[in-house]
């Protein structure tokens, strides 16, 4: 199939490779001519601009850093509106509110192309291991086409609904995460604090009713689970600067939905103290540190 | 084996039936005759003390609602600790603050009796059908002798360590339980504001990263889990002035301790506004209708 | 004098009005034909543009709802920029990020024009009275400029730094005003609820550290201070929207300079959840009915 | 005139000694037999217990730690109301939760003694120089007994209405100043990370709506004022440790009574966060340092 795929950083550029590799014709787009270079190397085509990308593709893909690149990659008059032929198939992997997934869906819609909202968790490893889970949202006949070529890139394809809703899961699900990650944070400090061992607290917390993921797969103490960043000083993983990304997008669109979220903005504001220490490059379950008397 | 059990009230009631049914020669003390004489008929003694219950026991439980009541029961002059034989195994089943549990058997240790502490989950409904978790703080050789005595009353037993410790990993538990399910709320109230559908919502986050007991088994969202509160006007289950006495010792617990909570203390205080509110008495999954438009 | 004025709503309209009144000669333009006609009839000049406004006058001042307004009136085809003669002071009283403020301004600057930001305090009231606090942000001749006109329509005409500055002021100040309001209200129903007379402990409170505005001038007790909304049913005064809007720029200004506000971010979400029960309408200092019993 | 003055810390000491040079004749009691020796030897009369202190003393007035040591002083076989004659006016200075003032009293009250509360603010400086204010809690007529002697230690004797009240409006106070000051804490990080002078941007608030103590005259950013801790490096002042105390003592005394108080509950939690650094020695304004990038 040939595939137009426009932004290839952190994590667009792993995507784009699992593509070629799994047999399709890529045409590439991205500002930084090196990683351009790279994948062309590998057998894709370099285009000058998104325009020009989708002109010949029978599907389009996008992976941006924020809503401001997607605007400008989908409305400009290079972007992908102004050269892409009626009836293709096109998804936004970027993470974005769910607004401006909306309104450029809308604008595609208006020039024939159905565009979906698709964005991923499972950060550069998932994307380089072909392991990510896709937060699709899509009419069912967009879904039905993009499937089979997201599975190229990920394990779970998920249809949440229409277009927008992709966003919407990933900012609701990232909003409770950041929460119990440091409801988690809270109790095991606190745990450590009264004298009951860490190991233990976790034990009954995973088999009882505080049981979450924060907890049982990625426990922010030290050496409660082996393969959690907290076992290897938060590096790797999934940054505070990316939860507190995922967090604005969350708060802003509950402002503009006037829909209070106390716990949430509270957790978006701990992470960003984070920031402001300079820690923001840890892992977002660093936050434990907070809890702990400076060592 | 001839038990003492000290504290009969919705919790003790029937858990000391279910030891009579297991065969055991109870020795009962309780302020509320009735329920004293309907535990009598089923072949209990009525003791006028909790001296005189404890004073031919090989085993004392008592299953108390707050500290002060385990204090007075314990050292008063007609007291557990003027009664008892030494080297009695002796268990306290109330939900208290650690401080208290570890000072109560300090002075049970000073007349030769070994006393650990045993705080419960699984309320009223775990109590009747003997499915009660026991988060049992004690020394190994207590561990040992309350085990076979508590496992006829409940499923799970697990040893958290020294005394206190049980109390510890209850609070601690609870303090994240009580962030959890407000972090579930926001997260699905601000799902249904933006436009996603909330049972795919609920399905994308139970196997993601946001992934909790209290979204999996106890969501909020009505009709989300057939099995949940919310599926039954938030009737059942565990009250919200239940989840504000446990948020209260754990927020007082750690204000001695030092250890900042703020997550905690803020669930504490939409619990409270629940209360205020004269909703104390529904389940505390209800804390959701504070995020949902009045109906 | 001849002075362009752009936007004519709720607190442009009676500013306008003022200048008119001090014998300006004013060259109008909004979008809403019937205060323009209103205004007409006084003596402005109607426009059919913002750029014809502002094509013959000597001073530009504009005031509009938010960020997205200042720039289409700014930087669109038919806009100030487009028709403005290089030199002409300029200055905008809406308020709005501060981001968008310095924004505007460099492109002015481009065209010659020095322009700066004014948000205003004092509601409706003060724009009709002419009392209102003018917050200045510009260069110090753009200050001596506009100074003159601005005592024409308030009393305080405050110089707060470069261009942005203004907008800065306000939102701090505003963020400020949102926590202590919310910390009054907690104050005055606790000591209700712990039993004490509220009259005598909001005249202790304003005789002592706790002292604030919210507390001496606008106590949301009703009945402490007769002249404030709480005394009136929370109408008139400042609209918890308005808050609302204020505590939004302030957080998502910090959000961009990494600057955590704990307070601020609860607060704005407590003001949210006044709005979600369909509160917004009434004064913030209404705030404290969430903390009161339901009557 | 006879007074029995019991509680000789760091508040009490010097309040005794005011006493003294006012010409009263001091019946003094403490554990520290240093602090006893030396106001001794300026011609107090020591005492072996509160009981042989008030045994001949025509008023009395207590300033201890904690809520324990008032029921100890009190109520213990050596303590005030076992040697006190009825009808001696009686006043417990010392800052402790206000249903302990009221149980106390109510002991006091059935030996025939009328006994009232009056917490002091003004902090060690405002008890060496004899310019305390007392929040006084008592009837009519003990109010007017207790006056002229609390005069000779203060200069503000406000009278708040029956038992307990005193202790009232200090935490009520007290929780206001915390939120206050991290409220002007937050505030001013904000302005300076956006880029206003903080010099300029206290001016405004303190013109305006965000005017408060905390602001005008204790402002947390250095420099801004002379004479606050915050000019010499947070030393002297009001410890942060204290308004730790006085905020346990607010949101338990709301925990009694369910009355929600969010933002109190925050502020606890963050001035727990610079207890648990190290800082709680600090004056409780060096909470901004939280809200600045490390040095």
């Amino acid at each position: 199939m040939r595939i137009a795929f426009i932004g290839l950083g952190n994590m667009g550029a792993p995507m784009a490779r699992n593509l070629i590799k799994a047999g399709h014709h890529l045409a590439l787009f991205d500002l930084n001519k090196e990683v351009l270079a790279e994948l062309g190397a590998l057998g894709g085509q370099v285009s000058a601009s998104p325009r020009e990308a989708v002109a010949e593709s029978d599907l389009v893909i996008t992976m941006l850093p924020a809503a401001a690149h997607v605007r400008s990659v989908y409305l400009d008059d290079d972007g992908v509106l102004a050269g892409i032929r009626a009836g293709t198939p096109t998804v936004d992997c970027s993470t974005i509110d769910p607004q401006t997934a909306r309104e450029v869906s809308k604008a595609a819609a208006a020039k024939g192309v159905d565009m979906g909202d698709a964005p991923v968790s499972g950060g550069t490893g998932g994307a380089a291991a072909g392991t990510l889970t896709f937060m699709v949202g899509a009419s069912d006949a967009l879904f039905s086409a993009l499937k089979p070529v997201l599975e190229q890139m990920g394990r779970n394809i998920v249809h949440c609904g229409e277009v927008g809703t992709g966003q919407i899961a990933k900012i609701c699900n990232n909003l409770l995460l950041g929460i119990s990650m440091i409801g988690v944070s809270e109790a095991m400090a606190l745990g450590n604090a009264l004298g009951i061992d860490t190991q233990v607290l976790a034990g009954i917390i995973n088999s009882s009713t505080g049981r979450c993921w924060s907890s049982d797969t990625y426990n922010p103490w030290p050496g409660v689970i082996d393969t959690a960043p907290s076992s290897r000083g938060y590096t790797g993983g999934f940054g505070a600067e990316l939860m507190l990304k995922d967090l604005g997008l969350a708060t802003e669109a509950a402002r503009q939905a006037r829909q209070p979220v106390i716990l949430g903005a509270v957790a978006q504001q701990l992470y960003q103290a984070m920031s402001l220490r300079g820690e923001g490059g840890k892992d977002f379950s660093a936050i434990i540190e907070a809890y702990r008397k400076p060592q």
